[in-house]
């Protein structure tokens, strides 16, 4: 089968180089274009040194709409103004649009959705394999044991975040909670100092680490009695993420024009 | 509702007595009686302080087939040739029959489907709700993440255990082969030492550590490119096993007769 | 050698069986006696059985002063004032005195000092081995590395604990800021939640997870710029308690008087 | 203080363009030079680009000679024969020589002693240091414990390593048996398969993990009855090698002329 030609949105940003990066190891795709905004200095540059790659003889160019012709999809973590433009003109090129951008409202989401019906778009919060995985499985965990069983979320993250728990952290307490039918807020102890009691059947409790230079672990821990399950996720660097959203990118390849999760990808 | 009575096959044995306990202390049901094979000295003995507690003016028997018409479930723990004699009784009286025996034939296992007709029984190998539900999991997860995920598991227990890799181990192994759709034995690296060379993809690897009192801890680890996602089972003292009896026993009280396993408890 | 002749203080107590069952499951020693208050339903009951093993052919007394003269050693876990007037009867038997009561005054300190100039007194908050070595483990590495490695405390204990971090977790955080020249007070945070900015350089970090049965865990994690250094303490039941103690009086047998810390038996 | 000027041996190599990173963002030292061989491509090139920074108006020389007699100190990761040539120019120039060369033999050895009489070298077959601390303590804890504490070796490499166990972990486990008194060649079990037996009192067990991009982690654990101590080391990235090359520099700065270790720099 011929190789997926993938562009990628806003190629001469921290995110843009990792992603050409990792486009360029996996295989069954290659890269085949990457766009900045009019009038920005690297418009015209070779993608690959800004890559730390080879030249690849492929420019940036501030011209999405004649890139989406020649090829099958993008990654675009970009901003939602400017991902909407994209999923219209990925729309009219009906290729693969896999959106890492935040930020994005419940009617920016109709018109993504309204896009979708060429497109085959690809969107998730965070683009990580493993992070989605282990979010079904705690939703999957939470629902098969009892309140016996206690909920704990472990989170550490390197010296500079500034927020905790992490939003991941939440996410999975979210998934623990509607595993059991439960409300989040309700039932989060978010931290313990002092004399706290003793635990309270069904509390989702967080602890939150901080130092170095990680760049996150979270584990789920189901205390029972005698005996614990544990969960749990790390990621090693950045890229994962870049990794998350070319396989997402491959998957869609033969989908049927959809508006799709992370799920979707991993079949859950 | 009305508190599900309970009988233990064996009551004087070292299981026995740890599920005289497990029932005692759980919500739900209560010790209603507890048998061992005639001529035993402990025909006539009070369960209670055979298990740590006071008396419970109830006696052990010789005679199961008497104590099952009184009674809504037994946990039997004992030998093949007995647990087939229990199917039989528990049929008639048309009770729960929880089965955690171990070394039965295919054939015993007929047998036991054919009682099964008339009593819900669950047997499983491995009566831990946590090893069983680490179990589904690999295999979830294994069938969801694709060969980039390297996978591995390791496991500890205690110094005199003569065998490694655990049969714990062993078969999270072979749910992490069939989520794959691969065969253990083709794939299984039992250990590694000196010049191994690279890792093959689609390998499954084991790491057996041995020490201490340590009850039996097992790891699977999906470790991909910048991501590992780990699922651990600790145990923390063998009353898991008899928790996870109990546990079985009260799920299936209202269920329709069958052969049910761990699985169909947790739901999966 | 001859086998160390051990009794224990308050031997039909929770603790002093678990004492008796570990020195009879001891090399180098062996059970000699044991005590309870005058009056005591115990006082006469042979301490096997007691212990959950057979008839020893030694009986409970309440008379101290004679069943000094004819060991080598007692262990104590009893209260204040209970032990000073051991230690005094154990000093005129010039004895080893091990003792794990807990509640002692400043003022009481000094009589056991008194009394430690004859007897030999091996005294400690908390009498796991593996717990003093983790404090002298962490008092060093927080000296050895600079305030570019974040130091961070997690614990995790059973539903039933009602307090938090756990006293065990507070003092591994005395030992680092020991080690690292700086007052805990100053510099402890207790937990985390919300937008908490930055981590602040010299701070040390506590975490508590609270769940199921968990004995005790306690890990203190070194965090620096691409590596990390975790320290962890885990307990697998209160049994190790006793075996601390009962290892502190073998070591202690061939000393001279004095006052001795779990430290000195692990020869830091 | 004034920065300590630092050159990088081999600045355009890999590891040459790491160091200069790294002593680009650490405080109190500042990139002064690096050098390459008469005849590279890079020499006479900016040190900065290289290394992923903005230019530092610094070329690459090929005359360390020259070089040696600006700067306080330099970094040097190549062959034994350049390093020996260093090694002699530093001497002369009196300033600090940090060698992370690695197969220099016992001849070598001496060499770098007796130019150490007049400049300031420290050495370590692994510059991590994490890595250096955690073989001290745990010679220190085996040391400590006795041989109910049985020990484990257990580590994770990428997918990529060729040998089992890693170099680190087998010197992990002889830091182990020295603490011991024991010999690891004759107490080393390096994995684990089938009908094992149970484990002999004073084994060093080695356990191997390999998969996806893991950096490096290693564990010793200590398993007693009832109580495990574990002590970890993770490496989070390549980085962390240069980082403690500098921070080895950075301690010699005002040090006697002599010949050092990574202990030595940990103060162990």
């Amino acid at each position: 089968m011929a190789e997926m030609r993938l562009a990628v949105i806003g190629a001469a940003g921290r995110m843009g180089r990792t992603l050409v990066h990792t486009i360029s190891e996996t295989e069954g795709c290659r890269v085949a274009g990457g766009t900045e905004r009019s009038g920005s200095e690297f418009v015209g540059q070779d993608l690959g040194p800004l890559a730390g790659l080879p030249e690849l003889g492929i420019t940036i160019t501030d011209d999405p709409l004649e890139l989406f012709t020649q090829i099958e999809g993008i990654i675009d973590f970009s901003t939602p103004a400017a991902t909407l433009e994209h999923a219209e003109l990925a729309a009219q090129a009906r290729i693969v649009h896999v959106i890492g951008t935040t930020g994005m409202t419940e009617d920016d989401e109709q018109k993504l959705k309204a896009a979708a019906r060429h497109s085959r778009i690809v969107k998730a919060g965070n683009m990580s394999l493993g992070v989605n995985l282990l979010t079904a499985l705690v939703r999957k965990v939470a629902a098969a044991l009892d309140e016996d069983f206690d909920i704990e979320v472990v989170e550490m993250h390197h010296k500079h975040k500034v927020d905790a728990p992490s939003g991941t952290a939440l996410m999975l307490g979210e998934a623990a909670a509607e595993g059991r039918g439960l409300r989040l807020s309700e039932r989060a102890v978010r931290s313990r100092d002092g004399i706290t009691g003793a635990r309270n059947s069904g509390d989702i409790g967080f602890a939150t680490l901080r130092g170095g230079s990680v760049v996150g672990e979270h584990s789920v821990i189901f205390a029972g009695n005698s005996e614990r399950i544990e969960i749990t996720h790390k990621a090693e660097s950045r890229a994962l993420f870049a990794n998350g959203a070319v396989k997402a990118a491959l998957w869609a390849m033969d989908k049927k024009p959809g508006y799709y999760s992370m799920m979707d990808v991993l079949g859950l």
